[in-house]
């Protein structure tokens, strides 16, 4: 997968998304005397320390009041697995094969046709073009509550390809503990993500701890309509937000309405995102999850159709951005490791 | 005023709006042994206190966990005073009034003559058309923090016309009150206003108690940009969301993503979202303020050119919504009263 796949926005053009609430399960690590046990000690983790410390020291001259604590993390590749592929896209794949069986057509039409061949190079060739329209027949059409139940009836049901678990078992504990630390320590955290706000709302507060309103994400429109069952939203085959690059502040903007003063991310979709937040006044903190582990995940930055992580490393240095090596900086990354 | 400006969603198409925060300084009543001090014993009042009792008792049959207790409230007519017109249309006339001097053209242009010569005759006739173009000269072509500080500079100062005091004084100290026992009872307050979403992210906080990631409005698109002051989004001259009649269940969808279990209206342009709300399984709370009281505010509903009320009159009952009568059920509607 090269090419057209590269650009993530244009494949987060597609990878859109239906709202849904489970309940806070507690999958999140609790503060302890270290609040970053699974964080190896030295300067990626003291970074942050100190950054949490500064702002929440009441009296010091870098404090911030707890309503202006606002964190936004980005998901596929900060918080959780985005390899060999994003999930949402691994979803959209399993859609098409449901799908299938009421489309005859497809067996003939690309981008189907590939996705049903499991020829991933004409996949590719599609470019973003394909990806729209897959994404447009699998995640569109159908109400939001709809929606929801596939998602959720997927999510529990599909597996990794090279850990064979459940994908909300790929989330990294050491960010499940930052999430928490970050959380005991007064901030609000929020989910900024170039995947599908509907895709992900039905299991953040449940895998994150982090409830559907505090979710941002891409987008589709929907339309209100009153049918024989009352009320719905009808998913329409329409983009309304791609919140990745340039599109992360402003969806920043347009949901939370405060610039953060903490952005962790790890690819240059989140480029844009470390900006806002770190060049505003005060004291601010970025982070980049850069990928260096291959035996215990994947190592990929500059080359990688996913996740692409290139101008984000050279800027990080001028920028006073964290890089965390994964190999390096986290004692283990799955809680099942 | 009257004919084109009878419908609300097309002068809301236009009132849009750039975030801020202000701190909270307790404007809120506090819950005391009466929560509602300021409304009257009777039917209306009970009707909230049992439906508060029914989905916060644990165990009960129709208890709702606290996550899920999203509260929405319109806000024009609902939390604060719409007449003699919307708040934010006084602002945007305002805004020509001083822009004029940038634009000396709008001396002899429609609709920008007709807000200098006070003609509101003319105005009324330009309809739509004439309202978004005085909406997008006013609120879009700076960035979200330049519109930001116009926003709170105008609200310090401008007076209501009838009582004189600053617009943030005219909320409704029962409804206040009202947020702030809902809040004490584990819910999560939100503003759902056809208003735009930026000029009321900066008080919000202040005055309501209510977070500018807990405001949903109507929404003109914003654009990252690179200058060199570093990076700033520029509020752009198109529409993104009117959040009004239809569109209110749509933003819900798309900044909470849960169906509310409590709306709180006062105009058909909140009708879809109370059926939003209280047509889901479970016990749901739908509340109408019908502004009854033209000695200590105003009265008017179905022929109102702000704030219509008739199909929700006519449908409260059907769909078991409580109707508060400004004059019977509330003991004073403003604070310094």
């Amino acid at each position: 997968m090269k090419g057209t796949f590269v650009d993530r926005r244009k494949i987060l053009a597609g990878l859109l998304v239906s709202a849904a609430t489970l309940s806070v399960s507690g999958r999140s690590a609790r503060a302890q005397s270290d609040p970053l046990p699974s964080w190896n000690d030295g300067q990626t983790k003291k970074s942050i320390l100190d950054f949490v410390s500064a702002v929440t020291k009441e009296g010091a001259s870098e404090f911030v009041p707890a309503p202006e604590r606002i964190a936004t993390f980005d998901n596929d590749g900060t918080l959780w697995c985005e390899q060999p592929m994003y999930v949402q896209l691994a979803f959209a794949l399993d859609r098409v094969k449901v799908l299938a069986a009421r489309h005859p057509d497809w067996k003939q039409k690309q981008p189907f046709k590939a996705v049903l061949d499991n020829d991933i190079a004409t996949l590719a060739k599609g470019g973003e073009k394909g990806l729209v329209e897959l994404v447009m027949a699998t995640h569109a059409g159908m109400t939001t509550a709809e929606f929801e139940q596939i998602a959720s009836d997927w999510i529990k049901t599909a597996r990794h390809p090279k850990f064979n678990r459940p994908y909300t078992d790929l989330v990294y504990q050491p960010m499940l503990e930052l999430l928490a630390y970050l959380r005991a320590s007064g901030f609000k955290t929020f989910i900024v993500s170039g995947g599908g706000i509907e895709f992900m709302r039905p299991w953040s507060e449940r895998v994150y701890g982090i409830p559907p309103e505090q979710v941002v994400g891409s987008s589709i429109k929907t339309q209100f309509k009153v049918g024989k069952d009352g009320p719905v939203l009808i998913r329409l085959p329409t983009i309304d937000l791609v919140d990745d690059g340039p599109g992360k502040p402003v969806g920043i903007n347009s949901h939370i309405g405060r610039r953060p003063i903490a952005a962790f991310g790890n690819s240059d979709g989140d480029f844009q995102m470390l900006q806002w937040t770190t060049s505003a006044r005060g004291r601010r903190f970025g982070l980049i999850v850069h990928h260096t582990d291959a035996e215990r995940e994947y190592a990929y930055d500059r080359k990688s159709p996913f996740g692409k992580l290139d101008k984000g490393l050279d800027a990080a240095s001028a920028n006073g951005w964290t890089i965390v090596s994964m190999k390096d900086d986290w004692k283990r990354i799955f809680i099942f490791q």
